[in-house]
């Protein structure tokens, strides 16, 4: 498949992926794409495209399409199958919420070990994993076989860090830190900016509070 | 101003804001949107289109705008001037993290106070803010004049723990369970999923390493 994803189709699998496990659990086989899209408020053409997108079956005229199989497909398309090894930079409480988080690891995102500038943090293991002085970065990325570093360090420190974390190898960047990250072509770069969540979330409740 | 605004736009206010403190701290009182574009790898024309939106200040040809009025501008059309109320349910790790964080004051956010159904929790302080019983949500609401209730509990309680938000009046959600929440009209969801922002990032760094 050489289809081009949007990243606002990407971030809609893992929601089918959820519903459709539901489903499951609901014990049914077979799901419409009239039936999902109901459950998640979507449009039912672009349940069918982007379920098109990432898979063979077709589905039973009037059952839609298996379940099971759809679960599969999701799942391989999205990675989960191969995980990837990374790497979290910043132990603070954010870093160390990601690292306790069970979740990842049946995403296919493999976090085997944190970095930080603390005395207090090197050497400690959170939830398995050992953490590392900041400064051995560079070098232990492609050590770990790491490609992706999360960032997790305060604004101030998020550039000079993934700087290190790239010329260790890391292809991905996961950022957390409330700032921008420059980043090479070959590089991508994806932000959980809370404050432009928080941005978009005040704009749109000030809209609804001014129409009552 | 009767402007409408995209997911899109909203999201990139806060980075400029980040920016045209970065540009004062330098010591600079002008920018231009060539340089403000240039510092985050934008398209100019966007960076005009997006501050023409929410300031009236065209700024002196050859020099570009005022960065204090531009900053005052942006915090302004973002709210973070009059702040609103939020309350926080799930006092788990992620929900801890929120409300230690100091930013969320400056972005006109003000969390009041938390709720979580675990008797170990119920009663303590984080914060400065109280635990209370998430069994008194829908009561409390209303009592703390709460208008945004940030959701950090496990998908499978979110949407009742958010139908008791709606319930007790809040017209805006801030999800950070990896699930869907149903909402009614007039009540708006933000998603804060990190498996969808993790979907993105996988897909894209896999198309990089294919390239190699």
């Amino acid at each position: 498949m050489t289809k081009s994803f949007s990243q606002n189709q990407l971030t809609r699998y893992p929601i089918y992926l959820k519903i459709l496990k539901e489903l499951r659990n609901e014990g049914r086989a077979f799901a419409s794409s009239r039936l999902i899209a109901s459950r998640l408020g979507y449009n039912e053409e672009q349940v069918k495209k982007d379920l098109a997108a990432v898979t063979n079956n077709s589905g039973v005229p009037g059952r839609g399409r298996e379940v099971q199989g759809l679960i599969d497909d999701i799942e391989t398309f999205l990675g989960y199958r191969d995980s990837t090894t990374a790497v979290l930079i910043g132990v603070g409480r954010m870093g160390q919420a990601l690292l306790d988080y069970p979740g990842f690891a049946d995403m296919g995102l493999d976090i085997i070990a944190a970095f930080d500038s603390s005395s207090d943090k090197i050497g400690i293991e959170i939830n398995g994993k050992a953490i590392m002085d900041v400064s051995r970065l560079e070098e232990m990325m492609p050590r770990l076989n790491a490609h992706i570093a999360i960032i997790c360090v305060p604004a101030s420190h998020a550039q000079s860090v993934a700087d290190k974390a790239i010329a260790g190898g890391a292809v991905g960047i996961w950022n957390f830190a409330p700032t921008h990250i420059a980043a090479p072509a070959g590089v991508f770069v994806e932000d959980v900016n809370l404050a432009s969540s928080l941005a978009v979330l005040s704009h749109r409740i000030r809209d609804i509070l001014k129409e009552d």
